[in-house]
């Protein structure tokens, strides 16, 4: 399959109500290609600083991922991120975001990634993301993330971004920062108005929907015993979602529905790990189980 | 069918951020019966003080629901509530409940109910739904609704309840009160390990699920374009619910899980209207249409 992902590779700091861990492997495009590895080699495309640990590109190689397109800065420090969780799991606080060698990236898709059909633009700000999707000389599927910071601060890049692309997934308080409209089905009409010909809509425990041409689907989140960890749940998703449909190379509505199922069962293996151990450690027939399992909670 | 239910009557003023109204028609059983009546006669048992409107019970009749159940104590007052919704209708203040003649209810179930095998207690104090169910003299299929404060004032009375009936209903926030479990799942199944074979958990825009013997099924909520005022929707849900088994006779879990839509889809209407106006103004094509709609929202 020929899947791209731009995004961040980077070291968090994660405080839960249980438990607190530094520098942990994360980053968009860590979760997103350790999940879409799962169906598929993965093309991954970001920065990393002089810090980042060899040992941390082979935990990704290891998965199925290409990380002939990250660049390393060698006297650079990596992107680094440290959050606070609530004990709702849904209350989330940034205490530090350093950007490090992600502000000023210049993403160079190597010529090797540049036939990738499928393509995800994880979280970063538009610019970036526009100027890694026109090295692409064939995108025909691509799909976009996006967070509430660019909404406010760089509206017209992003709708700019939001006119070039196949896909959009949002959360629900960004769909409804992005469109003004309460109604999440409301909000997802008025975001295609805006370009994109499906929308995701990511309602985190409560699941996720589907909006697009010919297509409309909706499902609850796989449900785990026990959160450890949510960071990344997004991008997993995403992961899990771009993966499968890479894999089938195809976009049909039947296609979507089971990527959209395949995404949250992999969403839900992230959740149950600190950082992306679970990710790791999950086996393909795993996923199945649990498709399977979240199939049958759905079905009449 | 033979389907009881026993709640409140009542007259709701309602504030939302679009509108407000007093002395609307309401009240648990008033929202249920409405809902159930969709599949065939309900009866009904309650009490109204003099100053119940014989319009508000003509409205009822006309509906399908058996009003012999109705006590009218004519020197007392109705049950009466006012509430708030925010602009997130998640959050609602209560800012008055007048109890009037529901205080010192001592429920008569009337000889002609009392072989009703589906029935609904609608949420009162644990002795008084204990009371109408003692009355009852081959009850098949039974299920309560609560509240906080009953989980919170009269636990041994509601657990005693709990041991009795077939089902509980309960919203996210009263699953977690009740066991003090926030994973959904492991509340649920806490529930049932003090006596409901099944329980079900609504999370108003997020949907419900169902848990029970054989059978776990997961629903978004239908999406409606705009709520106007979701006051009576988990009543409404429960209604479709259990109207749907009362008229079909049985509660195979393939029944439940049509009996779950028909309640999401009954729950969407109510919340369209002002109090129970939506409900009273939908015909039953309307409602197969929208299951169909919702089935095909969530089927692969």
């Amino acid at each position: 399959m020929s899947l791209l992902v731009i995004g961040t590779l980077a070291y968090d700091t994660i405080e839960t109500p249980y438990a607190r861990r530094e520098n942990v492997l994360g980053g968009s495009a860590v979760y997103f290609s350790l999940s879409a590895s799962s169906f598929g080699a993965v093309r991954l495309v970001g920065v990393v600083g002089g810090d980042f640990e060899k040992v941390d590109l082979e935990r990704l190689s290891q998965r199925g991922v290409d990380i002939r397109g990250v660049e390393r800065v060698s006297d650079g420090k990596s992107f680094r991120w440290a959050g606070r969780y609530e004990a709702d799991w849904n209350t989330r606080t940034t205490l530090e975001t350093q950007l490090n060698v992600f502000e000023h990236f210049d993403p160079k898709v190597p010529k090797a990634y540049r036939d990738s059909r499928y393509v995800f633009l994880a979280n970063a700000e538009p610019k970036v993301q526009l100027r890694a999707l026109e090295q692409c000389t064939q995108p025909g599927f691509v799909v976009a993330d996006t967070m509430n910071l660019w909404i406010e601060i760089r509206r017209d890049e992003l709708l700019e971004v939001l006119r070039r692309v196949d896909g959009i997934v949002l959360n629900d308080e960004e769909a409804r920062m992005l469109t003004g409209e309460r109604s999440l089905i409301k909000a997802a009409a008025k975001v295609r108005d805006l370009g994109p010909r499906y929308v995701i809509l990511k309602k985190g425990e409560h699941g996720a929907f589907l909006v697009g041409e010919n297509v409309r689907y909706a499902l609850p989140a796989y449900p785990v015993d026990q959160v450890l960890d949510p960071t990344g749940a997004g991008d997993c998703f995403a992961g899990g979602f771009m993966g499968y449909l890479a894999a089938a190379d195809c976009v049909e509505p039947a296609t979507m529905r089971r990527a959209m199922l395949y995404g949250t069962v992999t969403a839900s293996f992230c959740v149950q790990g600190f950082g992306v151990e679970a990710l790791e450690s999950r086996r393909r027939a795993q996923l199945e189980s649990r498709f399977n399992e979240l199939l049958e909670f759905v079905t009449l």
